[in-house]
């Protein structure tokens, strides 16, 4: 792929799509002394002496760093630093249009997981939050866990939580609309990728039963007797499939009342006839979800994808602005899962008056979602004991 | 000194002096299919074919990062990464404001040099130069040096280089206004820290003969006979001192032609009474000059400070947003003494047809400087054989 110039995407892209701005006036004597010497080291010192004034007068209080490894962006793979970046920039406006928040691209020239988190660690002064990205499992799980120990600042992998939050949100719109409770649903999640994983841990978190939850990889049903398990799957082996389920996506789907789909593996649809009646699949691969969705409408009752030509579109961009500026709004020194459960109820609550077959989730463009995630995930975290501010 | 709400310097600061921006629209389903996904992928796959164009399609190709360690800020000393944040962002916008240079304030929680050399190495794929500022010395000299080999895109210390491309252009502007020449000056540098070591290297880069500078340290003139000296210094008593001279300030300045204080330290009248007649005095400590320019104006000829409220302010301003403005544009792998000299001559030349004993330097606020700076730079790395673009 070449760029051409009358290619309207590659035209976007040229000369990048943000930049920095300055909030202050910078045109007289006066202003510089003001905002930088004499008059800055005044601010320096009271920082020096308070560390956390940082946030109220400097713009740590509204940043984060969006940082990549580039060893998972999109579907492209491990494709490096330079390559991720117009990622981590559509990411970082995204950040700024929906949730407020300035968001730093840092693509990082290492895919050592001990360097990255040395790397992340050092530049954390600078930010209010870090926001992982496209970085591959099971590392990203590792990076996640130690850098959130050791920073006093919300860590959160985008493609693990802010997935996770929409398809709760999802969830809990689909089985409003069909009269069902969460307690009472069996879930096949189909893929125990970064995003399997945390959605697996989301809906048990927000109400599933963990024993009513079956995950599928590649080798088929994750379960305590297999022997081929990273701690990561072995963690989910304990945890989920309480009636030791095995076999393949077939087996998982026979019965089932909701099927995950985050593989990006094909499932076939004999194996989605198989469900119950009255069924939620959410096939979320892009571009080529794990079922097409015409034909999963055959066998279930509500569809998702991830795409934005269907109907119910699981879009991150609903989660990620709202959660990071809730908190740091709260300043908050974690992301709790009592704050992720609490946006995706905020996610699910804009559209809970008008809920339709065809809206389960807002759209992307919706102005009320992320404020009203970032009031949700403020308030959990006060609740939850790790905000700053009151 | 703590922080008041009356209090206008931290009423300035309050929220922090910046902010990050999209230049693309992000309103319409089909603005993010374009900008994010599906879109980005086809722009990701261009630079992953070749890095290069990474330049072309993302912002690294007018951004900077100002990197600091927090170990030598302003006069404050090692105040830390967070509170040296408000003078990283002033920076940062007063590159925007002069260079239209995105820059992003980048603030370790290290100080160890080979960490921090390692974590600026694996920031480089994100930001399109480095401006390191208000590191200790003579920790800064191996820093820049270290990451100028490993990196292919511009590494400049501020507090080294800026500064000594403006004493440089203010110096060139002086000997015209006194008809002197420039390899006929005997100068004295007080100060062999970041600036006075950068200062020297500059000048005799520029013409200056480096047997007839000498520089004195707090222990007194720096020659070969010292057994105290780093390697730095030990550098400079072998460029410098061609006549052996020993002893302290005073023997330095007597018969001297010129006068560079970049130390802090504090300067005699009776030793500034020793210079040569029609001598040159730029006493640059911030606030308090090493000698004041009132007293220095009973001896010499021409006089300025680093102070915006005395006149012939040297300040860095003048060099650094030009400087990477002019590399970016030029794409250049490093920055050569040629684009130094060339920044030095480009300032020195806005107010070359209007000299005057009271501005040998033009104004901070000139708005002509950057870009004539940035033009002489881009075209000297062309010359230098480093630019990436004709």
């Amino acid at each position: 792929m070449s760029p051409s110039s009358s290619d309207p995407v590659f035209e976007l892209h040229r000369g990048g799509k943000m930049a920095v701005a300055a909030t202050v006036p910078l045109t007289s004597r006066e202003d510089l002394s003001l905002a930088y010497t004499p008059g800055v080291a005044r601010v320096c010192e009271a920082i020096a002496a308070e560390p956390d004034l940082a946030a109220e007068y400097t713009w740590i209080g509204h940043t984060v760093a969006v940082v990549t490894d580039g060893t998972a962006v999109l579907g492209l793979g491990n494709i490096g630093p330079a390559a991720a970046m117009p990622v981590m920039e559509g990411k970082a406006v995204l950040f700024k249009q929906f949730g407020g928040v300035d968001a730093v691209p840092i693509c990082l020239a290492t895919q050592d997981v001990d360097e990255i988190i040395s790397v992340v660690t050092a530049l954390a002064p600078s930010f209010g939050g870090i926001n992982l990205e496209d970085i591959s499992a099971p590392r990203c799980f590792e990076i996640e866990r130690r850098l959130d120990e050791a920073l006093p600042i919300p860590v959160f992998h985008d493609d693990q939580h802010g997935t996770a939050i929409v398809v709760l949100a999802a969830l809990r719109n689909a089985i409003t609309l069909l009269d069902r409770k969460i307690d009472d649903l069996r879930v096949v999640v189909s893929g125990a990728g970064a995003a399997g994983v945390a959605v697996t841990k989301m809906l048990i978190a927000g109400g599933v039963d963990a024993a009513e939850v079956v995950v599928v990889d590649s080798r088929g049903i994750i379960n305590a007797g297999r022997g081929d398990l990273t701690p990561v799957k072995a963690e989910l082996a304990a945890m989920t499939n309480g009636s030791g389920r095995s076999g393949g996506i077939a087996d998982a789907l026979a019965g089932a009342d909701v099927l995950i789909g985050v593989s990006g593996g094909q499932i076939p649809e004999a194996a989605v006839a198989g469900m119950a009646p009255e069924g939620i699949v959410f096939a979320l691969a892009n571009p080529t979800p794990e079922v097409h969705p015409d034909v999963a409408s055959r066998h279930a009752a509500l569809v998702a994808t991830g795409r934005s030509d269907f109907p119910n579109q699981i879009n991150n961009v609903l989660a990620f602005p709202g959660v990071f500026r809730g908190a740091l709004d709260a300043r908050a020194t974690t992301v709790t899962d009592g704050m992720k459960v609490a946006a995706a109820e905020a996610i699910a609550g804009v559209v809970a008056d008008a809920l339709r077959a065809d809206a389960i989730v807002p759209s992307p463009l919706d102005p009320r979602v992320a404020p009203a995630v970032a009031q949700a995930v403020a308030d959990a975290a006060r609740r939850d004991g790790v905000a700053r501010v009151p």
